[in-house]
Parts: structure tokens; sequence; C-alpha cells
């Protein structure tokens, strides 16, 4: 399938404030095959689409969530982490079926990709599921089987990871890959740790985990074992592979020396982080250091939405507030975290720009807009003013997955109606 | 006219969390007549609105703003405080003219009531111009002439204020107040103020002024005069009189104390506040103290956009990030701010609820959206979760003013087109 973009300003976050306009930009197959001025073309297109009073963008490459949270949405907000934890989310959690992690995770990658996301993150269980969800649907996976090495699941998780990446690595024509999802460094010992290592040897994929998300979870570590979160991964070996780390929110100087050191790739949350009181990530001292940063929603349990725009938005607003300087994290490093830099650190080095030879996962924005005019800088009118409903086209792989609102390849109204269904069953106490 | 809106969900705002489902919500004229259980109807109504899985939500109150300033959106972003005013905005407002604040204020006009607030609240210059595009469009507007004490239009503020009081106080059957507009404590020192108050005297409307929004004002009024800033208002006798202070970010306990004793209203812009590098407000101490917090957008110009349902997120988040506590600023006490808590800030007490006898100024939103499933809770999906793009009908003083994403009162086409030539032409020098 080749399809011509005529005429659209791009923004092609080859670096950060490059906009094109009156520019052409071609797919062919998978791929992006031009991005650069309008011109007369002397060559066949299937489909030709007019982006006169459009923009052109990466679609947003979400680094970090669990999807069939979505179940859970508003199901308990604005109440203390642990009875939060504790009392709300995994007495459910503990109740999921297999058919509840397809149907949540279908309700995700709706909501995903009207939303603009053309690539998703996944660290939960019932894996199979989730993939068989992202096939389905044709947005790009990346996806870990979450392992926790404290309860009697410890051994069956690393099979089941193991049987994970051997079925599901490079599916759809690569847009499936995997990682291992060691949890965090509380529920995972050294001693899992090291499992988790080997099970990597065997089969390089890289590493997922959460880190120093709390401030409990770094007093936690210290009075265990003497180290911070960081220094501890360091210590254990972990570092030595190539790793994403989510949230990353209380670090120390010398924690983040660590992570550059190591080239850990960071997952900023800011939305969660915020919302369940865990605090602000330093940023600007990760993006100083050069330390490769993503975006992402985490679960839409502790969000309450999987809309990256607000996760953009609000990585380009609150370290300005908090630290009383309105240069920081500008609009173009806000938006090259949600899509170069976020692909960068899941290890997608083809996605995340528009440029020939990359992925063609992109999203058409509607400028004729109130919100959007006038038209003085398109960067930060997307990252400080854009909506959902600005979207007009969501493409991945080439392939046009939204167009008019509508999802193409997915049955809207059956996948709300399961969910729903789905959800209020599991909130009942999954009784029949 | 009389309409039913039959079989709806309500959030009504009395009381922070009262939900009602399968409810009717009847308008006659401009007021609300009944909200209640859904039931058999023995009268004529002009018009039936079937509200099944629709959800109705007073509509937003915007307790601070500069509508013209759209026409600056995105103009000067990510740059420091003082040269993004002394380069960058004040340079292009001394070029504007009245039929720019003309179309910039219809633009503003358009993108508040696609995006849900029913009435704004505006302190700018060409002030006739601002009331008129109000009166045009249907929307509640509360305004005034922004008052400078320190520059030649000191006086001819004054003369310009009263005119503009008694030319527009209660006009549009009430849709359009006023209100004075001293614009801050360092612009406008107490012997001007001393003026602002005689006037007050004889117009009897209330104050707005903008507080405590940096440091360094702050600290420029410290080293002024010897007190802070809300001790200077105090001691000059201005909160004896009705005032609503816009940011109030830096107060001390005893500056909060203050408000509190002088039932000072505070709008607050978490946006602004946070983009500016301004700082975070004490939302959660103001509120212990059970003063008035009303929401705003501030201009355009500093956001990046007018929409209510971003300050309500970001009221709802940054105070729980910042201060590592999630129970503080709940999603219903959100909701209340940017509703009832915002028109007692602007002193209208017959808006912001749906209740009887209240102003017919309503919202509709379609939950039949992937990111609005399941529904646990509706006060955190709007809070949370929500976006302008769900909203299918917006109502104001009883009149449909949106429905289905257009505007009915409204040419929208013709507002962008005039918004982006004037805009354009400003920015270039205003030359023809």
């Amino acid at each position: 399938m080749s399809i011509l973009l005529r005429g659209a300003a791009v923004l092609t976050v080859n670096g950060d404030f490059e906009v094109l306009t009156g520019a052409d930009v071609v797919v062919d197959g998978q791929n992006i095959s031009y991005v650069g001025p309008g011109k007369e073309w002397h060559r066949e297109f299937d489909r030709i689409i007019d982006c006169s009073n459009k923009m052109i963008v990466p679609g947003f490459v979400n680094a970090h969530g669990h999807a069939a949270m979505t179940l859970l949405r508003s199901y308990a907000d604005d109440v203390p982490l642990m009875f939060w934890l504790e009392k709300r989310i995994w007495p459910v959690e503990a109740r999921l079926k297999r058919e509840d992690v397809y149907w949540g995770t279908m309700l995700a990658i709706l909501e995903m990709l009207k939303s603009g996301t053309t690539t998703f993150t996944d660290m939960y269980f019932f894996m199979d599921q989730v993939a068989e969800a992202a096939e389905e649907c044709g947005i790009r996976a990346v996806l870990s089987r979450g392992l926790v090495g404290v309860d009697h699941m410890a051994d069956r998780g690393l099979e089941e990871s193991e049987q994970f990446v051997r079925n599901w690595q490079g599916r759809s024509q690569g847009r499936i890959t995997t990682m291992l999802g060691p949890h965090a460094p509380y529920t995972c010992p050294p001693a899992y740790l090291k499992r988790v290592m080997e099970l990597q040897a065997k089969l390089s994929v890289p590493v997922q985990i959460h880190l120093s998300e709390t401030l409990d979870e770094v007093h936690h570590i210290k009075s265990e074992y003497g180290v911070s979160p960081p220094e501890l991964l360091k210590d254990t070996g972990l570092f030595a592979l190539p790793v994403l780390a989510a949230h990353c929110v209380h670090l120390s100087d010398d924690d983040m020396d660590i992570l550059r050191e190591y080239n850990v790739r960071v997952a900023h949350n800011p939305g969660s982080n915020l919302k369940l009181g865990s605090g602000i990530a330093p940023v600007p001292d990760l993006l100083a250091r050069g330390i490769t940063v993503g975006l992402g929603t985490d679960g839409a349990a502790s969000n309450n939405n999987l809309d990256m725009l607000e996760e953009v938005r609000l990585a380009a607003l609150i370290h300005k507030g908090s630290r009383m300087d309105p240069t920081v994290v500008t609009a173009g490093q806000a938006l090259a975290m949600a899509t170069r830099e976020s692909a960068k650190a899941i290890f997608l080095p083809d996605v995340g720009t528009i440029a020939e030879g990359m992925k063609a996962d992109l999203v058409l924005y509607d400028l004729n807009r109130p919100h959007l005019v006038p038209q003085h800088d398109l960067a930060a009118h997307l990252v400080y003013a854009a909506q959902p409903g600005d979207i007009s086209l969501v493409m991945v792989d080439g392939r046009v997955l939204v167009e008019n609102g509508q999802a193409v390849t997915l049955d809207e109204e059956k996948i709300l109606f399961q969910a729903q269904q789905r959800a209020l069953h599991l909130v009942s106490g999954g009784k029949e």
C-alpha cells in the first residue's frame, strides 16, 4: 500500500523544533519513504490524503503502562497509596480472568489509538491475551509479563516469560516485541533478579522495571540493603543489561549518575505520579545529564486515562511550576519525550520521528479549531493546546487505524459493552 | 422556552459528590425548574432531549482571564517571565485595536463554549467590544476594565470603568455583570486604589485584582511598603469591599488568615502559574481555611488554551504531587472549584449548580467513549478522564449555544479567519 499525505505541516521531531509547512509525506508499505517539500509526483499512489490545514506528528509512544487496568478506571481515587493498592486494586486484580485482560486491553488500545498513541508498552499478566489484542488491532506493542519474586508465582512467572518471549518476539511483521518485566526492587530481591538476568542471557530482550517510584520504596530498600534502589540494581548487575526504569521519582545525584553511566532509560509518568501523591520526578536534571527520558501514562486506575497529550502537557508544565523556572522542559523537549525519546527508551530504533526509512506511525491533527488559532507556533500548539478530538487520522505501520474519529479495525460498541460488563462484575466481587 | 432533559446522570455539585442517575432536568426560560427522579410529565415542553448515557454537569465558570489574548496563543513560550512580558506581550498589546479585541474575544468565547465554559470573567481593555461579543454569543460574562495607576492611562481608566459599569451592568437579562479591575498592587499604588474605592462606593460593583502571583511581586511590595501584598490591600482598605483576588500563589499563613477574615475570593490559575514558572498556589491551605477558591484559565498567551477541564484536572493533580499526598483536593473539590465556587468567587449567587431556581447553565457529556468506560465514578471521570470532545450540548441561560460540536450562535469560519488574519498582522508589527 502506498499513501501520499499532501501539503501538511509536519512536526518531524528530527531535532526538537523542526516544523515543515506545505510538505508531502509518502508511505510505502510499513515505512516512510519521503518527507520534504510538496511536489509534483510522477508515480501512482494507492491513496492520496489532502492535508491542507492539518499537521502530521509522530504517533505517541506510551513508554509505561498496564493496559487492562482500564477496567479499574475511577474505581478508587484520592485515597492513600497503600489503601489504594491493598484494599481496592489488588483484591480486584486477584479475580481477573484472561478474558478480562483481553477486553480491558482492547478498551485501552481503542482509547490510545483514538488519542494518537501508536505504540504502547505493557507490563501485566495473561500477556498472551494482551498480545492477541495488539495483533488484532494493528497497534505497535512492547510487552512484558510482570514478574514478582516474593510469592508463589515466582517460578511460574519466569517460565511464562520465556514462553511469551519465544512466542511473540517480532510477531506481526515486527509490530510486537517483548521485554522481561521484573516488577520492582522491593518485589524482586537480588537473588530473583539474578534468575531474571540468566533468562535474559538466553533470550536477549531488554528489561523493564519500576524504580524509585515512592519515598517509601527508597526508605524500604535503604533499610533492607543499605543502598538506594538504583545502587541495588547496579550492584546486582541488572544495569549491565539494556534496562527501562519506570517512574524514577526519588533519585539522588549519585542515582542519576548511575542511570547515565549505565545508559538506563527512564519512563516519566507525570499524571500517575501526581495522582498517587508519589511526587515530581527530577526530569530537568535527567535531561541535563543526557539520559533518555520517555513518557508514559501508567495504568488508567491511577491516571485515569491513557491520553498521552495530557502527559506531554504535564511534562511541559509541572517542572516549570515546581522549579519556578519557565525555561525548563520546553515544548520541543516534551514532544520529543513522547515520541522519539520514548521509542529509544523502549528500544525501537525505527519509530518516533517523521523521517525517511522510519516506520509509518503518524497522526494527523486538524488545525481548523478555535483552540489552535492563530498559528504562531505549531509545536507549542500541540503541547499546550491540542485535544485528542483534533485527531483526524492515525496510522500505524503504514496502515490507517483511525479515521474521522472512528477506529477502523475495531468494533467499538462491542468493546465498550464487554469492558463495562466485566468491570462491574469484577468490582461486585466476581460472583456470577 | 421549556426544555426537558430526560434520563440523565447529573453531577449537581450540590454537595461535592451528589450524583443522580436516570434523572430529569427541566428548564423553563432562563432557569432550572426541576431536578430529580425521572417521571411521567403531564405538561408540554418546547423540546425534549434524550440524555440516556449522558451526564449533565454545571457549566464551567472561568473565574479569571483575558479573553482577547487568544490572539497571542503560542506566540511566546518557555521564556522567562519579564522577557515574555516586556519583549513579546506588551509590544503587541500596545498595537491592539478595538476590532482586534472584538475578534480575539469572539475566538475565546467560541473556544470556551465548545469546551463547556458557560461563564467567563475578563479583565482587559476595549471592554465595550468584549461586552458586545459576549452579548452576541449568549455566554454569561463578568467584565472589568483593567486599571493601571502608574501610567498616562490612570485617569482615563477610571472614567472608562465608570462608563462601562453604567452601560453594561445587568445587561442581556442579567447575563452581563461588571467589576472594577485594578490590575495589581505593583501597578496600582495605594493612592490610586483609594480612587478605585471611591468609584466603587458610587457604583457598588465588586473588585478584582491580581495578587501575589510571583515571588518577585511579593519581594517588590515588601521592599516598597514593608508589608506583603495582602497586608498592603488590607491596610489600604480595599479588602473591606467585595474582592476577587487572582493567582495568590505566594502567601504566608498570615496572608491567608487575612483573606479569610475579609472573605476575599481567590481565583486559582494552575495552568498559567505552572507555565510561567510562577509556582504552585497553597490551595489545600486555602480550602482548609474555608476560603472560596474558584478556577480560571488566565489568558491563552500563558496557558495556551481556555479549556477549564484542563484546569480542573491540574487543580486535582498538582497539589497531590507537590505535597506527596493523594488525598488533597479531591475530584469533588476540584469540580466544585470550577463551578459552584467559581460562581461564588465572581459574585453570581444563582450560577454553578444544577438545582431548582438556578440559572440554566449546563453541559451535557456523552459517556459513550472509551476513556469514560467503565463507569465506576462519574465525578472522577469528569475530573480525571473527560475531554472537551465529549461535550454534546452546552446551554447558557436556558438557551442551547453548542450542539453536536457546533456553536449555534456563532459563525465559526469567520471567527477563525478574522482571528488568524489579525494575529498575523499584529505580530508582524502592525504594518498595513
